[in-house]
């Protein structure tokens, strides 16, 4: 028998908590039967679910937690009521311990980043976590980040995050060099931030074993695919990410409005209806759901409050291919590349040099 | 007869040059016979344009420069070669000299925006100028500034940022009192930027007479057209600004594809043909062209540099626009209100309780 995936999930989490939680649950395990499930949460909620969804019931341990996070909770309020009670923590704990390969929850982005943070420390070597979140791109799809973690980056972070984020492409998207491009306005070498022409001149000279540093991308470069990673400060990231899904937004309005305006719009519309679901799947932000917080000693992936048991599932989905295709050896292994080469030490000593 | 509208074009600007400009030109001019243009450029490439277009060789008058401005020149090469020879810096010293009310060009943005700071210099009490878009949203149009005249902003800087949307969209848009929303990542107040919260905090409690403070706003607001005004420091500005573009681009190539892809689909589009029309117009660069540079001892546009005739005319409408509205009378009395209140010292020492 072929050993199983144990995964922990926060069923509290998200807008909704179990009701969309174990049925998504169900859906990702139709889809990778060797996934076994730790499950937190309040008994009188779950256990009727699980009653409810007996393969997901018979393929997970359930555990009762006292305390949920709720979704409006600021990180140092839920650290201080949820720690060591809450779901939230006990399914980031169960990968600290080693029960679970890694941790799914769809609870507030700002206590979830603060307890993995708590619970799980930063890896050696690396300052600061990182949100990553796989865009979709006109050629497929990227990885952003970071895309709110931490606010601000010096160059070494940036060169850190490049490593994370190199790392994830190669396990998620199986290329055995993945292209990585820095966020910046302008793409000559003039402009920009201090620290992002630092961390570029260094990505350039240290050519690292397993990525191809791109040089510099704007905005519009990351929707057309232009590298499979693109990295940046959180703030800047999380606006980008923002702005994007909000582009996509007013654009699907806009397109309902024009094809019920007249009635050859209307007909139209009747006629190209599988064409419109074709683009209303590339637009689905369920299909790409899951924020995977980089840098920790332990994987973590953060689910959209609002996803429905579908986009809960494809939040599993990720967490199972992390760990199957081995995120966090890979990280480990670039790590050890970056820092034996003592491009740690270079990178450290350009920052009086800006 | 009414008194005409002086302005100044760089008819070197833009990737193609006075073969756009003079058109657009020609556009603009029909629909606002009083605008008299003063016209910088090379002699042997636009006399021929002119009397191709004798509408506006009757209505402008024109002056040889021998230098043009690059696109690709660096800011400082641009000012170093371009300096009181260029087309561009004719059009901008036209302002400053009183014989112009607003200059456009259509060259490259760094180098505009360098030679409009040197000739131009930063009004009283204003430290840095900021580039405003105008940005179409589901509910009508915003405008985002800084996009990227600079990079980062203290507390004050974003305050002036406030006080000089909330001016233009008082002109452009005919708004007493226009709502400004700060952008951020999180809504909660304990979230951010330190600048962006003291900035917050600051416009809460002056409660300024010609705007209306409506808190943090994120990025996929802009698009719902949550506010008048977002102020942001020019960094996340312009990767917001280039990510929306970029994300309208993308799912532009969406659905172009999903239209071909079957005999169905292809019949659908025919009858849906003109709500499609609707929907390119509202997608359509061209219809919302121009950068407002604010800030200044005088208005410049920075017109897109790949927009064609019909786009650089919309810029040209934008100055004229800006003019009619007396944008600069309306700065200067907001900037009064601001500095009488004692508003400004407030900023100023805010510095400190960060």
């Amino acid at each position: 028998m072929a050993t199983s995936i144990p995964i922990s999930l926060d069923a509290m989490g998200g807008d909704v908590g179990p009701e969309v939680v174990i049925p998504g649950a169900e859906i990702a395990l139709v889809r990778h039967p060797d996934i076994r499930f730790l499950i937190y949460g309040e008994e009188a909620r779950v256990r009727p679910l699980l009653e409810a969804y007996p393969r997901v019931r018979d393929a997970s341990e359930f555990h009762h937690c006292d305390v949920s996070v709720a979704m409006d909770a600021k990180p140092s309020q839920a650290l201080r009521q949820g720690r060591r009670r809450s779901s939230m923590w006990q399914a980031i704990e169960a990968v600290k311990g080693g029960n679970a390969a890694v941790a799914v929850s769809a609870g507030n982005t700002g206590a979830l980043m603060a307890m993995s943070k708590f619970c799980l420390r930063t890896m050696a070597n690396i300052d600061r976590p990182a949100i990553a979140a796989i865009w979709p791109t006109s050629r497929g799809e990227s990885i952003v980040l970071d895309v709110g973690a931490t606010i601000g980056a010096d160059a070494q972070q940036l060169i850190d995050f490049a490593i994370l984020g190199g790392a994830m492409a190669r396990a998620l998207f199986g290329i055995e060099k993945p292209s990585v491009g820095l966020l910046n306005i302008g793409v000559e070498e003039v402009k920009g931030l201090e620290d992002v022409r630092t961390a570029g001149r260094l990505l350039r000279d240290m050519s690292l074993p397993n990525l191809t540093y791109k040089g510099f991308v704007e905005g519009d470069d990351i929707g057309q695919g232009a590298v499979d990673v693109v990295v940046t400060e959180g703030f800047a990231g999380n606006i980008a990410l923002k702005t994007a899904e909000g582009t996509a937004k007013q654009i699907g309005g806009y397109l309902r409005e024009a094809m019920g305006r007249t009635l050859m719009s209307k007909i139209g519309y009747m006629f190209a209806k599988g064409a419109f679901g074709v683009l209303r799947e590339k637009l689905d932000p369920n299909k790409v759901n899951g924020g995977v917080f980089l840098g920790l000693n332990g994987i973590v992936i953060k689910s959209h409050g609002g996803a429905d048991a579908e986009g809960y599932a494809a939040a599993i989905d990720l967490a199972y291919d992390m760990v199957k295709n081995q995120l966090t050896d890979k990280i480990s292994q670039d790590l050890v590349h970056y820092h034996r080469g003592g491009f740690g030490e270079a990178a450290a000593n350009s920052k009086g040099d800006k």
